[in-house]
């Protein structure tokens, strides 16, 4: 079952918000690490690198969850839960990754980028959302 | 196994750094949610209301993970993993809630306490830490 994003939440998504992301290791038990995320009609887009642990962990099982706090005030988040679907390795999510670069770092490309590093672009349909503050 | 938090990243918990609490719902997929946290004798301590969803995922499922981000840095940050088992319902948890409301508000008691709420105290014991930055 889709579920909307409140509105009044949309705001943290044009600021320097970080998601604190959630995934599930092949044991069960959760993982969690803070990343730069995006909002596309309505769902949730994560970037990451091919190979790394929560990238694994959504390829084999995309139920995620999203923590996102507001960085002007800790006491205003929001939480998303959700299926991460893989939309694009390269291309789309090397183009995804130099906007991130410019929404949360004023640089228009990606700094970071190691040799035959492969980013991934994933995309988290809302389920479930739950606000404070 | 238990790990020890590197002592390099022991400062956060002297800062109003929030924790983001992953743990496991009923259905096996994550939940995340923002708290305050401290640290005693080399293990993180959150503490939660009686009831809540957190409260009952770690009350059925103990393994847990936090994400723990420098407020001044937020490439900074400290991942731990680890099982909660829980230390108190009520008394020592009382006293804890009032200390964190103290280390995060400024405040003597935790102003939010609700009619009938228990405050529940759980101890993380690190299995697994990472750290970025």
């Amino acid at each position: 079952m889709p579920a909307e994003i409140p509105e009044k939440f949309l705001d943290l998504f044009t600021k320097k918000a970080f998601a604190n992301l959630a995934t599930v290791m092949p044991s069960g038990h959760p993982q969690v690490t803070p990343v730069w995320c995006d909002l596309e009609d309505g769902c949730v887009l994560v970037n990451t690198a091919r190979g790394r642990q929560k990238d694994r962990n959504m390829k084999r099982d995309p139920h995620v969850a999203l923590a996102i706090a507001d960085p002007e005030n800790p006491y205003r988040y929001l939480e998303v839960r959700g299926q991460a679907e893989e939309v694009s390795e390269g291309g789309i999510a090397d183009d995804h990754i130099d906007r991130m670069a410019k929404k949360y770092m004023g640089v228009d490309k990606y700094p970071y980028r190691q040799p035959g590093e492969k980013r991934v672009l994933y995309r988290v349909r809302p389920e479930h959302t739950s606000t404070m503050g």
